[in-house]
C-alpha cells in the first residue's frame, strides 16, 4: 500500500472548521510541555484545559470535545486519573488520543500504554521508536529520541492500527497517518523542530483536538499534522535558532489560514 | 455605583514602590503557568518562589510577603498543602490571593474554593464566569474561558467582596476592582492576551504581590491590573502573533516604569 | 589559593565533544523550569529526559549518561523517587549533580540535601546562599535569591568539596568551580540572567550533562559554566529585556561553537 499524499486544500478547509468549532481539549500531559501545548492549541483556535485530579478528570472528560493522554512524566497517581478520564471519555463518546512518550525505554509506562490500548483510543501519535515498541517490535528506545527512521515504522503503525482500531500517526521527517488500510503522508516541517522540546507532544494535542471535527477522521488528523509542518516551515524562515523558533512557530500557527491557502 | 477610572499616576508611583520592595511572593499555582508566572513577577521586580510541599509551604507562607493560591491543576495533595499555607499566612498576617480557575465547571475545586473563601483572602481574581460561580450564580463555565461579559459579573463581584471581605477583581476587556463599596475600572490590554496561556494566572500573581504594598489596597491592586494591561498594549504593537507577544510582554513589564510615565 | 581563569580554548573543544556525545541527561528538576531546562540542553546538543515515577526513575538513572537532582519544588513522593534514582545512578556509575535550590530557607529540603550529600554527588551547583547553607554557615537565604556575594562563599565551596568529594560550583557574577584544592573562575554573563527564571537551574542541568564527558571533570564543568555565560553575553546584545532574552539565549547556545572560537 503506497501512502497517498495528504491534501493541502483539505488542510485549509479543516483549519477553518477547527477555528470555528474551537474544540475544548482536555490535556492530561507531561510536566515539561504543558505551557507550549496550551499555547499551540490556543494559537490554532482550540480551547485547552489541563485537569488532572481524578474526580475532576472524570467530570471534565465528559464535558470536553477531546481528550489527550501523554505519558511523558507519568506517575502512579496520574496514571489512575488518566484511566478514570479514559473510561469516562469512552462512556461519553469523547474521542481520546494516546501519546506513548518514550514507551520503548521504560517498563512502567509500557505496561500502562498496553493497558490503555485495550480501551479504544481514537488515535495514537508517536515517533518511530514509540510506534515500533507499541507494535511489540524492538525499538531500542533512547528516551524520547526517534532513533528509527519513520518509514521503517510504517508497517508497525499499520499493524497497530488494525489491532487497536485507532488511527495511528507515526511522525518524523515525514508523518504517516494510517487506519491500517489507507495511509496518508504529510511532508514539510524542519529539523529544527527536534531541537525544541514539546513539538511532538503539542502535535499529539492537536491530533487529539482534530478528532472532535466532523468528517473523515484520517483526513482530519493528516490536516492537523499538515498545520504543524507548515507552521514549522514558516517559522524556520524567520528564526535564528531553536529559541526564536518557538515564538515564530506559535505566530505561524495563529496566522496559518491564509498561509496554507497561498 | 458607577466605577471610577483607575489613576495612571498612582500606577506609576506604585510600580516604583513595588520594584523597591520586591515582594517575596509565594506562588502555589498550576502546572501550566509556573514559568510564565515567575517571569512576569521577575520582570516587574518581585521575587517569586514556588514552594509546594506541605511542611515547606507552611514555613514559607510565614516568610513570604504575599501568597498566591491558584487552583488550575488542583490535586488532593496540593489542596492539603494550600490549606496549610493559607492557615499559616493568616497567622503571620501574610496577605493571600485566590485565583479560582475554572471554578464554575468542576465540583472538586468548587468545594475547595468555597472552603478557602471562609479563610479571609485579601483578594480574589477571576474572569466573569469564575466570579459569577463563586457568588453562587450560574456561570455555565467552560474550562478557563470567560463566556460571560465582564460587566455582567460586576454586581456578583461586589456581593462577593462584601460577603468575604476580600478585594474582588473581575477581569476581561475591562478589569473591575471592588471592595463591595468602591469600584475602580482599568482599561487597556489587548484581545491577543487571551490567546496566550497564563496571562490571567500571572495577573493573579501580580495582584497577590501588590497586596504586600503599603497604602490603599484597592488602589494598589488596580495599579497591578494597570501594569499588565499597559504591557499588553505595548507588546501588541511590536509582536506578530501570540508567540512573539510573550517575550514582548515580559520586555514591556521590565521597561514599564518610563512607559507608564510617558 | 588564587582561582585560575577558566580556558576559553578548552570550552570550545569541550563543546564539540559535548555535541558529538549528546549526553542522555536524566533531569529530576522542579516544576517551574522543566521546559527551559530541556530547551537549554537541546540547544547545546544534549538529549534531556524528565522521568519521575520511582520505578521508572530507578530504571532510567542506569540508562542515562548523567542525572540531575534539583529540589526547587520538592515533594515527599518526588524525594523518594530522587533517592531511588541516586542509588541506582551510583550502582551504575552514572554521575549525578545536586542543585540545592533555596536550601538555606527551608528545613525539609535542607534535611533532604544533607542526606543526598552523603550519597556522593559528582557535582553540586548553587548560588552563594545555597552553598553557604550546605557548608553549614548561616546564609540568611531568601528563597532562590543569592543575597551573599559569590566570592564570600568560595571558602565554603572549597570546604564542601573536600567534605563531599564533589566538584562544587558556586555561581553568580563570577562562577567558581572547585574540587577543594584547585579552583577555576568563569567570568561573563549578564545581570539580566537573574531576571529570567531558570537560568541557574538550567546551568545545573548543563553541569550535570558535562559530567558525562571524558577528561578532566573540573575543567569540563568550568566549560559548561563558560558556555552559559558566553550565551548570556551574546543574548544580552540583541534582546530588549528579559522576555526577548530567553529566545536569544537559546539561539546563542545553539550557534555557540563558532562564537566561542571567535
Amino acid at each position: 500500500m503506497q501512502p497517498d499524499l495528504h491534501s493541502r486544500e483539505h488542510a485549509v478547509r479543516t483549519l477553518k472548521q477547527f477555528r470555528t468549532l474551537s474544540p475544548l481539549t482536555h490535556c492530561m500531559t507531561n510536566d515539561v510541555v504543558q505551557s507550549f501545548t496550551a499555547n499551540t492549541l490556543l494559537a490554532l483556535g482550540a480551547s485547552p484545559a489541563m485537569v488532572i485530579e481524578p474526580e475532576e478528570a472524570r467530570q471534565f472528560a465528559a464535558l470536553a470535545s477531546a481528550l489527550l493522554i501523554n505519558v511523558g512524566t507519568l506517575t502512579q497517581p496520574r496514571a489512575r486519573a488518566m484511566r478514570t478520564a479514559v473510561e469516562q471519555a469512552n462512556s461519553a463518546k469523547t474521542p481520546w488520543t494516546l501519546d506513548p512518550v518514550a514507551v520503548g525505554a521504560l517498563e512502567y509506562r509500557r505496561r500502562f500504554c498496553f493497558e490503555l490500548l485495550t480501551l479504544k483510543p481514537a488515535a495514537v501519535r508517536g515517533n518511530a521508536s514509540e510506534i515500533l515498541a507499541l507494535a511489540g517490535e524492538d525499538a531500542s528506545g533512547r528516551g524520547v529520541d526517534a532513533t528509527d527512521a519513520v518509514a521503517t515504522a510504517l508497517p508497525a503503525a499499520q499493524i497497530l492500527a488494525r489491532q487497536t482500531g485507532a488511527i495511528v500517526v507515526v511522525t518524523g521527517e515525514v508523518d504517516y497517518v494510517t487506519d491500517g488500510e489507507r495511509t496518508l503522508s504529510v511532508t514539510g516541517g524542519d529539523p529544527l523542530m527536534t531541537k525544541v522540546v514539546g513539538t511532538g507532544c503539542a502535535l499529539s494535542a492537536v491530533v487529539a483536538a482534530s478528532c472532535a471535527l466532523p468528517g473523515n477522521r484520517i483526513e482530519n488528523i493528516a490536516s492537523a499534522c499538515g498545520w504543524m509542518k507548515q507552521a514549522g516551515r514558516i517559522a524556520r524562515k524567520t528564526c535564528h535558532g531553536p529559541g526564536s523558533f518557538i515564538p515564530a512557530f506559535l505566530d505561524a500557527l495563529y496566522t496559518l489560514e491564509t498561509e496554507v491557502a497561498a
